[in-house]
């Protein structure tokens, strides 16, 4: 990962004040992002966070550790003179990385009642304190070392903000309770602006991260690519038109389906997007705020890949490609429902009529690319366990962009690039079209 | 199920005062009972009583909610004037009573965060009033009908008092950490007695429950059989007995073992009982009070009726048939190390040399008889919930009998039949050797 | 097994002529039986033979070669002379003698095509020449060892030839275009006869083979059994009682059924017996013959234990015990519609009215009991191979009894158990009820 | 798909005579194609074509009728004269073409053992006849459409010349046997050439099939990308190399692979590519010809994608992209060890020391790209089962290129894109490294 840092520009010179703003600044982000972490929990029982309602999800008190973990086992662990907290969380709570060593099993992750989640706050204090310490007081000539490593560690915390929210909706969702996570507020409807199309030229854009500021490695190496000719739908797909699909056989037509998903959508047996019910009639979905009616007019949100592409097809569309929307996405500001809106659902689009440009870009719900997530041209693995971070899932995933109203606003770029399985379908994902200019 | 009570003898006498005694002993029970499960999770944190460790066990949150279920849906719904806590619970507390309605899919038991156990707790609180001023104030009519209910339903939350036990087992030994449920008191080592044979006639006894006292449906009718000339062990095997089973190859053998326990040693690994590791060249187990080294004069437990059978096999003799069991315990008394004494673990007999007579026939663990569980003849199915309680199981289990170190005393009975299916470990099974006469 | 022989009486005494006929009725046996399996695969083609349609099921080539195995291997391996036709064979076709060595693994039996079928006959005859070799030429006093070797072989095989029956029936309906084994003889309707009951007395009957005669160690030792009075059925139950109970809701009210059938009902969507189909609103089913419309006063055949039990219950009445069946079959005569009729397939009674005692009891299909399979009293597991014949299986099994329409009428004993998990539904077995007297 | 015919250059200039012409070269092709399939089976037993050795392989015999049906439902049916050889067969031999209507199930094919391999011959040779009689008399305004389609199917049924190769040898190897397809024939050894690299200019070359000829639709349209500077291995990667990838640790060390093959890898328990085997200390590996010792020489073939990109990351590079790949085959010469020949097995590389350009680029191994199996820019599916024969596998797949050692010769092309899914492991895939320049 690159990470931009007041000693990018001329490290040798770095004086000791500006290292003790550095520490400042570094230790602001640190704790607002660990803070923010914590906030999430508050709605919980110890309970619910025990919980692993699938596979693909965590319980609540794994990501608390985990995301600890995570601090204490690439940067504390390498002082001399750190003691662990406890020596079995470094298996308990390492999630995939070979490189530091055995890891509990994925599955049995639910089964940890201990330690409980009070444990797990004061491991998570007791990191809290080692960090601030470390921060605050190791030599000038380490802080350059230590700012990207706590860099990364909190946008990696804040990658796991958005997994609490997606994966308690799902254990929530799992109980036929539906319980409420967060009340919703009071909103007005607002029918979503019509759909234009926006076309672009053909060129040879550069693409992936380049400048300054903090990004991923599989953002890099800013590369070019050529583009053709296309055009993107003005805002995203709202549920009013995916139950068009519906009604029009969207789930029962083979021709409109990839293989793969036609088979999935079989085994699984879709009939639309997951969390949808119907009850007496009516479309109702489960919601962070529990049951709710569905708003028509709001982005369709928590399909799958192949639901994404079938839909995009029986439009007579098709889903964009990341350069495509890499491209077009240029110099938009990064603004829209992110997770400090506290909507904690995909909004209508309220931009008055007549707006032009791109809506719904940023936040909302992650937009479905047709590209397979792999390497960049150039690409450079890093070494050691930050190069197991993004690397070794460059296979059999698909390119999402843009975050969504349950990602921090401040976690995404231009660049940013989300992936998920095809057939994944908790995380906050919908749909916007593309075609051939 | 036979139920004895004040009113068996001559219902229509029964008098006022009779009554209130009656009540008054009934009461009694029903509060003992419900404060010894609640007892019981005293040691337990919330995260404990949530988890659901394999497919067999249920969440002791769980446990806790079926048992108040148990005595809601069976006795106080049919009030006319109840109305029911939550109705959802209806279906989320059911296990398998289809005459009851629909249930939540036992898989699915450790995914329900909510109800939280504190508010379980509330339920079982709010009735045990309701149950209180039904045994209080319900007519005296009435009374007859209502106390061999809530004496069946006293006997269920019995077994699952030893169920909660067993799962909590499981869900900590499913733990890296192999959390400790309760600390263990110290204790001398005691050298098991020699094992001695001892014979029975052949003779056509009666089998099954005929008398006084409660005792569920599948002990009766009270029947003749014809059971030839038999011996049984003075005692229980032992872990050194079991240790040399193994040591002679017992698991690598198939000519000791039934085809289906071979084939199921092989897909789940089998190469010691359930909870046995081998650290630094030293045998332990797991136990309630968290890992121990393996007491050798200690009878061996948590073992499969694969394994039972195997090992009788090597050691040419075989298990008892229940009938057999059931002559032999003949006026034994009902003493032995049972969930009271507070061990939660088998012990080593330590009966003075010489005693004779049948040793540590009940209490410590189950013993696996031969007998597949089936109806006796002349067995008459109840009608409605309560006959779902025992009947649709009798089909691929086997039966055991004698209570273990986690059943309380009074819950058995020469006539008591456990049944498990031959794979099960997780129960507290052990081996008491027969033979043909 | 206890196998009655010439020598039986007085083997010292036997004189070179004894031997010389035993030789030669052992020798024409031994011809017989062979040429019959033979017979059965003259319907099929090459393709056919080497199918396995499920888990249970084995190919017709298979059979054919595992018949030989058993006597190459468990007779002529003994010979010191003998040298193996393929010592390849020895694992490919050993079905599951673990004191003979490794077995094929049981799922890929199918996909052996090499050898193929004209090799395998080429491995039978060859088998058969050394077989008749021996037969003729070994020495008089190893002829006492020898012919119940022989006689085991032969049973075996006939075992084997009523599996290549079932199994091929299943065969040919799991492809759709349901072939015919062999066309079906034009029959007349015959109304079955009215339903009796037959009351039989309490008594202390002697269960078990202790005569002359080849028996398989599992119907040994004779011993007593304590029977109640109880009563049998005079028939079997028919394909329009069956329907009635379809009718009232047979497959939808789980009070009917064992907790284990229901699931297993559930899970494989029983909806009637296996075969059955319904065409243009009127009952059909597969048989060797092809699909036929069900015949209304035929038998019902293809019922899982499960099912027979639920019908039995929804009736009002229960199955048998193996011991009432042995009891009550007395000294009826074993005929019947046995393969030898040529029928395939179970018939309608077609006793004359007014004809007293049980009907079908042999022949038609197997009858479930309600008897587990296990040991008898006082059972001894042969050593070697012979050992692994039947003891091992001695769990999670019911017994059936009587024969059926493809089991060798010579075959057959009053004291004769078969067996089967009770989800099986592919043998040929049906339901005659009983109850209490 | 794009087809040249003799019409293509002015269609309504055909002459009489021209159409002779087409049709007699369109039914040499014909001829020459078909019979081709049958040679393939001459080595079989009818056993051999009916055994499914697992979920991807279909039996012989089905390759022989599916592509036979391919020809009836997509040219005859379209004929109002035409009367199918058996209806039954238009769902028994369909794959996967929804548009057409309902597919016996995958898994089942090995079940089918009716109809047998005669009758599908029979089935074959019919459709045979019909389709010659309306290649020679069809109208001449209807040859323009037919010849497409009749290209199509030979094309098709190439494909299948090369899966039925691939299916047999799969087949073989699961039976211990290990029977011999075909005789090997002597080869003398051939130390494989040194590795050399060849560098390519970055660039924005024009890929995929835009010119005459024969392509399928996933080779269109043809559109330009920036391919980078980047560099290929002269030749591919032999086993010897492979071996030291092995005894390095390759198969234990996780930083070498992508995730999903890791878990793949371990799954499956692979060490080694698929066919190989260890005896007396020996490597050997399955081919059509039976068990042969390993050439160290020849390429490393059976490899998934997972193995081919940690075999590459050990090596310090990487697989290139498709468009590196046929950027870099430019005007190669489509020359190599195809089907052809009849050496079944990829060979040593024997050209001249100092050759320089590219080696083994066509034939031996099907070379795996990193690049995921998507749509090219601007492509559109075509109408129809037409549309279904690549399109809907455009998902969760990689591109492989260049044809191997059995596949027919003029079925490969430079834009030529195969796909197979990362795990796959029974095609005839290797490696060719890559690097950046």
């Amino acid at each position: 990962m690159s990470v931009a840092s007041p000693f990018d520009s001329d490290p040798d010179a770095t004086s000791a004040e500006d290292a003790d703003l550095a520490r400042e600044l570094l230790l602001q982000k640190f704790e607002r992002v660990r803070r923010t972490t914590e906030a999430l929990c508050e709605p919980l029982e110890p309970e619910d966070c025990q919980v692993q309602s699938m596979l693909d999800v965590s319980p609540t008190k794994w990501h608390i550790a985990h995301t600890t973990w995570f601090f204490e086992t690439l940067i504390l662990e390498k002082e001399p003179s750190y003691r662990g907290f406890d020596p079995a969380f470094r298996v308990l709570f390492n999630s995939y990385y070979n490189t530091v060593g055995a890891q509990h099993p994925r599955p049995e992750r639910g089964l940890l009642s201990r330690p409980t989640f009070d444990q797990v706050r004061g491991y998570r204090h007791w990191v809290d304190r080692q960090m601030t310490t470390l921060i605050l007081t190791c030599a000038v000539r380490d802080l350059e070392a230590l700012a990207p490593l706590v860099e990364l560690g909190l946008n990696h915390e804040q990658q796991h903000q958005e997994l609490m929210l997606m994966d308690i909706k799902h254990v929530f969702w799992s109980n036929p309770l539906r319980p409420t996570y967060r009340r919703a507020d009071a909103r007005e409807a607002t029918p979503s602006p019509e759909l234009r199309w926006i076309a672009f030229q053909e060129g040879l854009p550069w693409i992936g991260h380049g400048g300054d500021g903090f990004a991923y490695d599989n953002e890099t190496p800013r590369h070019r690519a050529f583009v053709g000719a296309f055009r993107l739908a003005s805002r995203l797909v709202t549920n009013r038109e995916y139950l068009d699909f519906i009604a029009d056989g969207g789930y029962t037509r083979p021709e409109l389906w990839l293989s793969d998903g036609w088979k999935a959508a079989a085994a699984e047996g879709w009939q639309a997007p997951l969390y949808w019910e119907t009850r007496g009639g009516q479309r109702w979905h489960m919601t962070l705020h529990g049951m709710q009616p569905l708003d028509l007019d709001a982005p369709v949100c928590h399909v799958s890949y192949y639901e994404a592409d079938a839909f995009a097809r029986w439009a007579g569309a098709r889903l964009p490609t990341e350069e495509e929307w890499e491209t077009a996405a240029g110099g938009t500001a990064i603004t829209g429902n992110f997770v400090e809106s506290g909507a904690l659902e995909p909004l209508p689009e309220h931009a008055p009529s007549g707006t032009d440009g791109l809506l719904q870009l940023y936040g909302d719900v992650w937009e479905w690319t047709r590209s397979p997530y792999v390497a960049y041209p150039g690409y450079r693995q890093p070494s050691g366990p930050v190069g197991e971070y993004n690397a070794k899932f460059m296979c059999n995933q698909l390119v999402l962009r843009g975050g969504a109203c349950v990602t921090p606003q401040d976690h995404i770029r231009p660049t940013y690039r989300n992936f998920f399985a095809a057939a994944n379908r908790w995380q906050f994902a919908g749909i916007r079209l593309a075609g051939d200019a």
